[in-house]
C-alpha cells in the first residue's frame, strides 16, 4: 500500500504528540517508541512505511567478521533492499551495548532514497551520522561492532522496537521528540484527524500566548470559544492547505 | 512565606552544586533531583517556591480524554493556580512513558508568570517547550498523552520528585545541571552561606587558572592562602553586592 | 611505557568505532565504556595512557567534609599527580548519584597538562566543565558533593570503568561517541591497523557517497574494487602521512 | 461500602490470574501489582478493602528516630486504625532500600484483625513476618529502619502500589502469585464472573488432564464441548455453592 | 536431528554450570539464560531440543480475547504442536508484566509429553504450575492475561530468550540453577566432555570434603594428584556408565 | 583485632534489622547489603570479620581457563587464605551474569572453618551450595564460569559489596534477611546496644501478641509501660545471659 500524497502531507504537519492522542482515541496506548531519540534533532522529521530487520543475540561461531562476506547477510540485504521512501526499523532487543549499524550503512540508505533509520539499540559512528542530516533514531551511541552482540536474522517480519509492535508497512512518523507507529490501515484517518487537531492546537497556542486561560479553551468546551475557533478555522485554508 | 529579595539574589548566584554542599554541612544528603535535566540548558536558571501536583497511575474508566472536560481536573487547576513566581513540581513516579504535561500547559504557566516547571517523568511537545526559553526539567521526552499512564490526584501535598521530598513552599533552585530542593525554613541561611562559598570558589578558580595547586587552597587550610583570600575578599563588594 | 609519536598520531586519526573492530579481530569484545558520553562533544578527542582512581561507597564517619583537609586524600592526590599527557580514570561503580569530581579539580587537571578525565559516575559543575574545552566523560550531571556517596580509596590499581577493565597504562582513546580502552601492549599494532582501516573506510565512504552499493565494497570482496582501492591507496601518502 | 459475604466468598475462590482476565474484559489492563510476592506463599490468600498509607522520601531533619514518639505519626496511626478485615497498602515508591515496616507492626495488624499488609518496598524482620502466617506482600527483604528512606505522609489517599492505582476501599485479592486491585464499584460483578470463570477453568483443567486438546475447549468454541460443559456445570452446585 | 540416548544420558548427568565451562572452552560466552529460575526447583532437570515461539508487543486492535478463537493462534498452535520430548521456548522480550502462558496450556504440554517450558517473561497460575512437577522456567510470576502485552507472531524461528540466541533444535539443559543452550551441532561432543568433567569434579569434591586443598587438585596440575585421579577414574565404570 | 566471645554472642542474638537501627543511631545509613539473599535461609546466620576479594571485568587475553593454573590467582588464594572464623566477601560489581565462585571453592572454605561467603554477583552450583548448610549470600544463581566476566585482582583491600563499603576486618552479621556491615571499631558497643534492643523488642512482641497497642509501648514513651518493662527486664538474666 502506498501512502497518498495527502496523507503524507498531513502527517508531515503533525507532531508525534498529536498523533499519540489521535491514536489513543481509537484505543491505542502503546504507539510511541520508548527511550529513543534522534541523533540530530534538526533532522528528525520523517513520514514513511516501515521495512523491518530483526536481530537476535550473536553467537560466537556464527558471528565473526567473516559473516559480512556473505551477500545474503540480512543486515546488508536490508540496506540494499529497503525501498526508497521507507524507513528501516531494527529490532535490537533494546540492547545498545554493540552497534546496530554505522555510518557507512546509514549513508548508503540515505543515498538510496530511504526516509530514515531506527534502532532500539545504538549506532556507531554516531557523530558522522548526526552530521548527515538524515533522520536516525537510537537509544545511545555504541561504538562496538555489530557482531559482538547482534545477529541479523530476518527481514520484513513483525518486530518490537522501543517496546512497540512494528508490522512491515506500518506508517512511522518521527520528529525531534521521537517516533510514533501508526497501524497501516489507519494511516489515512489518523492523518486527517491529526491535521485538524494540529490546526486547533495552533489556534489554542495563539490564544494562550495572547493571555487566555485553559478553561473552555482546551478542551474546547466553552460555546463562545467554540464560535471563535469556528470563525478562525474557516479562514485558514491557505495556512492549512490539506484540510 | 515570601522569599526575600536578598535570598533570591543570593540563590540566583549560587550553583546547584554549591547548594548541595551547604546542605550537606547541615546533614542533608538527598536534595538533588536525580536523573532530571533541563529541556533547554540556556534557560535552566530559576529560584522559586514549590507548588506541587501529584499523579498516580491512570485507570481506564477514570482517565479517558473526557477527564479534561472537568474544570476541577487537578492538572489543569495546577496550571491555572500555581502562583506567579512559583515552580510547578509534578510527582510522576519517575515514569516517562506518558507525558506529564505538554507545550500548551507549559506556555500557559509561563504566561501566568510562573518561574519553572518540573516533572520526574517526561514532557510532550518537548521541542516546542525547549524553544520557549522557560525553565523546564524532566527525565526524557514523552509524546504519549498524559492520561495513558497518569492520573492527577491532588495539589499542594508533600510529594517525591526525582527521589527527593518536596514540600509545598520548599525553595527550588535550577541551573543547567539540575534542580536542588532547599527546605523552606533554611532558605535564608543556605542562601547566605552559598553566596559566600560561591565567592570563595570563584577565587579558587582564578588561582587554579593562574597555575596554583589544590593543597592549602581547596580546602583553604594554608595560612598564607587564607590571608590572600581574606585580602581579596575584602575588596569584592562590587562583584558580590549581596554579602 | 611511553606512547610513540607515531602511535599517538595514528590513534588520533582513528574513531572509537574503528578501534573496537580492530580489537574484536584480536578477540576483545568488551573495550568500549558503556553509557558514558562527553560533556562537550566538540572537545572529546584524546589519546592517553590511564591513571586510575578507585572509589568505594562512602561511610558517614570517614567521609565528612573534613576528609579533604588531609593532603593524602586520594582524590586530591590523583589530581595533583596524574602525569601530564595522561587521562585520569575514576571507578565510581557506575553511580552518578553524587559527583565523582567538579570543575575546580578538572580545571587543575587541565592546567597540569593532563589529557582528559573520565568517570562512570557524574561530574558536578558540568556546565562549567563543558565550557573548558577539556575532554571529560561521564554518565550524567551530578551536583551532590562527592563525599555523600564516594570514598576515594586508592590510585593506580586496576579498576572497572563503564563496565570495562582499565589497567594503569592502558591506552584510552576518546571521541564524541565515547571511550575505548586498548591494552597497553597492543597499542602499537592496534594503532597501525586502525590507521589503515580508517583510510579504507574513508575510501568506502567516498564510493558510497558517489552512489556505489555495499556488496563487494564493504567488505572488500570484489576483485575490481580491490584493485580500485589498491590504486587509490597507493596515492594517499599526503593525506595519510602515518602509514 | 461493605463487601457482601457472597462477593467475598466468590473472590476467595478466584485466582488473581482469573481476576485479571475478568477485568481485562472490562477494559482494565493494569490491575496486578508488578514485582511483589508473598513472604509466605502458604499464607498469601486474602480478600479485603484497601486502607492506604503513603510515603515520600525521608528528610534528615524530620525523620530521626524521635519521629516515632509522635502518636500522630501516620505509619503508627495506620497500624492502629486500619479497620479489621481491611488490608493496609503502602506506597513506598517501589523503594526497598529501607523497610516499609517490620514484624512488630505487622503482628499488631494481625492481632487487630486486619486481613493483610502490602508494600511495594520491603519489610524488615521478613523471616519473622513469614512465620506469622499472615498475608504480607513486598518486593524484597529490607533490614534498614524505615526512617532512613521513608517519610509517612498521609492516610486514605489514592496511591500507587506496584505500579497500580489503589483508591481507599478498592477490593484487593491476594494469592501466592501476587495481588490484584478491583475497583470498588466493580467488586460484585467481577466476583460473579470470576467465580463462573473459575468453575469453567476447573472443568477445562480436568479435560486436559484427561487428555483432551485445547482447540474448541479453551476457549469454548466447539458446540459439543459447550454441551458437555453445560451438562457438567448444571450438576456442580455442591462444589460451587456461590453461583 | 534426534538426540542419541547416550548424549541424553550424559547431559542428564551434567550441571548447567559444568556445561557453561565446556562451551566456554569452545569460545561460547553467552549460553546461560540470564535471570530465569524454575518455578519448582525440585522439578527443574530436563534435556530437550528447542521448539520456539516468538512474541512481539500486543496491539489493542489485534489482541483482544477473541484472538484465541482462531485455531491458528501461534501460542495455541505451539502448545498443540511442540513435539513430545521437546521444550517450548518463548521469546517474551524479557517482559514479565503480562503472562507468557498459564497453567492450562502448560498442563497440556505436559500431557502431550513435552519436556519443559521456558519464557523470559512470566507465567500466570504459577502456584499451580509449580505443583505440576513439570520443568518450567520464567523470570517471575505474572497474573495478567497474555494479550495485555504479548502478541504471538511465529513459530520455529530463531529467537532470543534470557539474552541468549535459541535456534530451533538447539539442545537445552535445565536444572535448579537455570537453563543452558547448546548449539545443536555440538551436543554430542559437549555431552561427552561434560560427562567426563562431571566425573572429575565429583572426585575433586570428595577430596575437598576429605580435607585437601585446591592447589594442584583443581585444576589438576599436580602430578601425584593426576595419578590419583587416573587410578580412581579407572574404576568408576559402574558409577559413570556413559563414559 | 579479635572479636570477643561476648560481642560474638551478643551479635549472634541480634537480627540484621535491629543492627541497622543501632547503627542508624550512630549516623550510619548505608550498612545493609542491598539485593542479596541467602542461598539457604535455614543456614544464613553468621557473625564474622571480613576478608575481601575484589573482581574487575575480565579481559579475554588474561582470563582464559589457564588463569587458574597459576597458584597466585587471587580467587584461589582467597579460598585458601581466608582465616577460619572469617567471611569471604567478594566485590563482583553487582554483576551476576557470570559466577563469582562455585560449590568446590565454597566447600573448601567451609572445610577450612570459614564462617560464610558473600558476593554481590552470583554463585554457580547454587543448589549444591544451598545443600551445604553453609552461610552463603548472593544476588541470584549464575552458572557461567567466573572468567567469562570476572578477573580477581586483589585481596584484603576495602571494597564495595551490595552497595556498602566493606573494610577488611569489619564485622559482618548475616541472617535470613541479609547481611549488615558493622565498622570494626564499633563492634563491641553496637553488639551491646543491639543485645539490649533485642531484649526490649522481644518483650514488645510478647505484649503485642497479648493484645496491647503500639502507643507508649513502641517506642517506650509511656511511664507505666516503662515500669513494666523495667520489672520484666530485671528478671531475664537466664534468657539473656550476655547482658
Amino acid at each position: 500500500m502506498e501512502l497518498t500524497a495527502l496523507t503524507l502531507a498531513r502527517l508531515n504537519a503533525a507532531s508525534t504528540a498529536t498523533l499519540t492522542t489521535v491514536l489513543f482515541k481509537r484505543g491505542f496506548r502503546n504507539v510511541f517508541m520508548q527511550g529513543l531519540s534522534p541523533l540530530n534533532s534538526a533532522a528528525a522529521r520523517f513520514v514513511a512505511p516501515a521495512f523491518t530487520l530483526r536481530y537476535i543475540p550473536a553467537r560466537e561461531d556464527l558471528d565473526g567478521l567473516k559473516a559480512f562476506d556473505d551477500r545474503r547477510h540480512p543486515q546488508r540485504v536490508a540496506v540494499e533492499e529497503c525501498p526508497a521512501g521507507h524507513v528501516l526499523v531494527m529490532d535490537s532487543r533494546g540492547d545498545p551495548q554493540a552497534a546496530s549499524s554505522g555510518n557507512l550503512l546509514v549513508t548508503r540508505l540515505m543515498k538510496r532514497g530511504c526516509a530514515a533509520v531506527i534502532t532500539d539499540g545504538g549506532f556507531r559512528d554516531s557523530p558522522e551520522i548526526a552530521a548527515l542530516g538524515f533522520p536516525a533514531f537510537h537509544q545511545r551511541p555504541s561504538a562496538p561492532t555489530n557482531l559482538i552482540r547482534h545477529h541479523a536474522v530476518d527481514l520484513q517480519q513483525p518486530i518490537a522496537c522501543g517496546g512497540v509492535a512494528v508490522y512491515p508497512g506500518d506508517v512511522l512518523v518521527g520528529d525531534a521528540e521521537g517516533v510514533v507507529v501508526i497501524p497501516q490501515h489507519l494511516a489515512d484517518e489518523v492523518a486527517e484527524e491529526a491535521y485538524r487537531q494540529t490546526m486547533y492546537e495552533d489556534w489554542v497556542n495563539e490564544r494562550i500566548l495572547a493571555g487566555e486561560g485553559l478553561f473552555g479553551l482546551y478542551p474546547l468546551t466553552d460555546a463562545t470559544q467554540q464560535q471563535a475557533y469556528a470563525a478562525w478555522a474557516g479562514s485558514q485554508s491557505t495556512r492549512y492547505p490539506h484540510l
